[in-house]
């Protein structure tokens, strides 16, 4: 059992879907993560929040066992994000993104978390991404998520940060803007040049790909009577991916797979509720019985050995 | 090793993609089934086709051994289908559809056909399909394909075919237009009290869904280093399904999964080359080989086993 960093937002989300308003509910990228990895590993969290964030959320993450030293409290408000789904909850706009202190941020990384061997670095500009890696020891695994608006307004820096991350966890309309390919075959052969020698490619409601050296594996997204919000499912798949991979303390194509797994049921818990509230209501033993479920859902007996 | 029988149409078809023009290939729901079910089980075809037909081609069947004593030869020419594909081949548009023979078309049963136990409904008007079934013995499984057009077009008809049909293969977007819901899970359940107790919702590039029972399968598409022609993809996942459930002689819920990756396996093929030609150059090892491909592709090891 290894530890695992995160670094990302911790923000407040208003959310609208067809069920009504959620206003000012728990979100951000590294408190999915670091909720969902809880489970799976010890979890050490760098942020920032503003001097609106309630004592109750920092103390609801220390319960999970999140190391918070790295959490800084800044003057201002913490980051606030709001937006609409549609009716189905494939798709979203943006209704306002208020930075704040968020601003500002530049990850400060504790001296006891310098030599963290799995380290995630969540959706955050390039440079800061950079700053976290100038700060600590060469961790054993680097993981890093990335989005269309970094693709598309800092790809230098980008494509700098990608040379120095061993896996990249990105959807997969975004893996196709960055490597210019469609089918995911060529999409991976492509964006290894750029650095990653693992790379994850998540499609939304239908799951996710792993290529890795000549592996490649694919799991289905869980196939759920009915999904809440979609709000930080890609985060806590990187937090299960992460978390799994920590537990583990190994880097194997075979752990990889099922770190996968875990990743896809960890986003499969997180958009059965609101905000983080499905993923308080969970234990390992929730989450070994789903990924059993998983293994069912997509096991098939070879012609020849029946 | 049970015996099949494919009804549906055998075409010509003009395609234009990234590569040019592809004149009047061989095409056809019935065509594409029949050749991959060929390399699993006997074939019986009923179909119609015109005076232009080459005799070629019909024996180019007979030497996969599918029977064509239900494959009619009819004064006119055979149907012909032009359509052509955007460069990344996720969609295509339809120039023109002449119907010619098969506009009247009315299928009709060879006597050695009629107690045939597994048989497939290729994506004709669901009159044609009820027809089958009013000459036919209660066969072992009925498996019937549907599309958009007789969804808008023909619903009650559709709707009564429907309760006759023991395993739907549908599109998911026209699944999701059938049922009136978005999630899978939601999906199937609408569309089992239509009266399909099996349904196979198809992905497309990400695969395919099995619902039976209390059962769910999840299998992902062939992640190909290249595709060259989706034309047909559909009709021969539904061959290779068929054909494998006929190989094994039982509808039981093991053989349906391992059939599915039958039918993700020839669709593989199916998209590698223009028309069926990657189909004819094809057999059963090489089949097996991807079966166990698919295999390996969604393989895991549950970490309690470890």
């Amino acid at each position: 059992m290894s530890k695992m960093l995160v670094v990302g937002s911790v923000a407040f989300d208003t959310i609208h879907n067809a069920q009504g308003t959620h206003a000012r509910v728990l979100g951000g990228s590294a408190t999915y993560a670091a909720l969902s990895a809880s489970y799976l590993a010890p979890v050490q969290l760098v942020g920032v929040v503003g001097r609106d964030f309630p004592d109750e959320a920092v103390q609801m993450m220390r319960d999970h066992g999140i190391d918070t030293a790295g959490l800084e409290i800044a003057d201002g408000d913490t980051f606030h994000w709001e937006g609409r789904y549609t009716d189905d909850l494939t798709a979203r706009t943006s209704i306002r993104t208020d930075l704040n202190v968020f601003a500002d941020f530049h990850p400060k990384i504790p001296e006891a978390f310098l030599h963290t061997p799995y380290v995630m670095l969540g959706n955050i500009h390039p440079a800061l991404q950079m700053e976290v890696l100038d700060q600590i020891d060469r961790p054993e695994l680097v993981v890093a998520d990335t989005m269309n608006f970094w693709i598309e307004g800092e790809l230098p820096l980008l494509r700098q940060m990608l040379t120095r991350v061993d896996l990249l966890v990105i959807n997969e309309e975004e893996a196709r803007q960055l490597s210019g390919k469609h089918h995911l075959r060529q999409v991976a052969d492509a964006l290894h040049t750029l650095g990653p020698k693992i790379l994850i490619i998540k499609q939304g409601e239908y799951g996710a790909f792993l290529f890795m050296n000549e592996e490649t594996f694919s799991v289905p997204a869980f196939p759920l009577p009915e999904v809440l919000d979609p709000t930080g499912a890609g985060d806590s798949f990187a937090g299960g991916l992460l978390g799994y991979v920590a537990s583990r303390g190994d880097t194997s194509a075979e752990t990889l797979r099922t770190a996968v797994v875990h990743g896809s049921a960890l986003a499969s818990f997180c958009v059965e509720g609101v905000s983080v509230n499905r993923l308080l209501d969970i234990d390992q033993e929730r989450i070994a019985e789903r990924v059993e479920a998983f293994r069912h859902l997509v096991r098939f007996t070879p012609p020849e050995t029946r």
